[in-house]
């Protein structure tokens, strides 16, 4: 059988034309279908992460990146809908502290990382130090550019001691992020998510897209690979995402810890 | 002019002989020079940390190995005697927690690293997955094989965000080791510090030798340097210790920060 996550995995070693890959659903897929099957995916998901729970040989980190307005609190809240905290952990990754600063770039990150059992999103991750640290000369060419080597290294450790990594990107078309933005700005409701950075951000629309590609194509490893998801339609960006971890954590083929036999027949009283 | 340190570090890439290593002082060495040059190291490296503190360019790593009773603990009261608390951190590690299982062999580890402008002491260290974790086969044999690199990439990328790392191994004799153990189980005042898991350690003298050779030889980087102190003579190995942390504290060439302009000529009043 075909591996459906391949169609949304750029090839291993190869550069990656982001403009190859289209922000939109594929012709004849119905939005009605995908909301059908997306209830079954959550549910599929949840029973997944109740095993990993139990199984403990695993740990799962999702990492979500994209522009502004791609959706990234809203997946969350789609795909993880009916798994509950016990377990999964969602990390939204801001402006680092003080604290942050003065260590080394993975330093926050890697002490968020889940531990076997767990379920970790990563809302924003290690990679905004290859995004945003790049795009706005936040830190100097020579470091950002070392540091795709750096993640790799990182990955493949965690991966070598038993973390699943799935990282996303949700690629919207910038005409579908001028909608969103438009829509924060005119809908009294959603002028909280709005800020001025966002504009300032969309001016870099171009650097920022060649930085992803970059960071993806570098940084997609067999041990940790990438997908781009199609996100101008949140009904097909969530099904795509769903799909894949459920298919991942799925073809970890786990089991509940055995049962004791001394428990074989005992009556409770 | 000669770097002191040179006589302590293996030459990089090679396989190490620890037997190459003299645990005793050379012949002419006197007890009494030591000890009048350990109180002017030690009153240096405050000053040296004071800047360190004040500069906030760099982190500083002091990793501290040895086998049972090779002084990890009286080499720490020794060195820094002088340096308070502020500025400066001593992580003991022992059995790792139940968290600490579940999380990669790293984990706990990098969440202790010093901050730029901290100074932090690793009383046993990440080395422990190659050492302990491989003697007693608590993992299994190609986990780690693997981690030497693991932990070059580990170290390579801290260097690269300026934390500054200096590794010792404390290297006392079987015979020394024997007197010092007697003398924990016939001292009524030391008898707190032994365990009868010392003994079994002992019996895997040779087993550890083995691994600390390989540990030393394997992640012995230029960024990351090991340095292996005679540590036959307490008074012997503590100087060695605090002229190496010396040199290399005054070789980073810190100064305080630049006093503002603005301030010249202020009066308080």
């Amino acid at each position: 059988m075909e591996r459906f996550d391949q169609d949304f995995a750029p090839p291993h070693d190869s550069d990656v034309d982001l403009d190859a890959f289209d922000p939109r659903p594929p012709d004849g897929i119905k939005k009605a279908d995908c909301e059908a099957e997306i209830g079954e995916l959550r549910q599929r998901i949840n029973d997944l992460q109740d095993l990993l729970y139990a199984n403990r040989g695993f740990a799962v980190l999702i990492v979500l990146q994209g522009m502004d307005t791609s959706g990234k609190d809203g997946t969350i809240k789609s795909v993880f809908r009916d798994v509950g905290p016990l377990g999964t952990t969602v990390h939204p990754f801001g402006v680092p502290s003080e604290e942050e600063l003065a260590h080394d770039f993975l330093w926050r990150y890697h002490r968020r990382t889940p531990a076997r059992g767990q379920l970790a999103i990563f809302n924003r991750s290690h990679y905004e130090s290859v995004l945003v640290e790049r795009v706005k000369a936040i830190v100097p060419r020579k470091v950002w550019k070392r540091r795709y080597d750096q993640i790799n290294d990182f990955e493949k450790m965690l991966a070598s001691e038993k973390t699943v990594i799935l990282k996303f990107f949700l690629n919207i078309s910038k005409d579908e992020q001028r909608k969103r933005l438009q829509a924060r700005i005119d809908d009294p409701k959603k002028r909280w998510k709005f800020s001025a950075g966002d504009l300032d951000d969309r001016k870099l629309w171009g650097d920022y897209r060649q930085a992803y590609a970059d960071a993806i194509g570098r940084c997609h490893i067999p041990d940790s690979p990438w997908y781009v998801v199609p996100a101008d339609k949140k009904w097909y960006r969530d099904v795509v995402v769903a799909r894949i971890v459920a298919d991942r954590l799925g073809a970890l083929d786990l089991s509940y810890p055995p049962a004791s036999e001394a428990l074989e027949g005992v009556v409770v009283v």
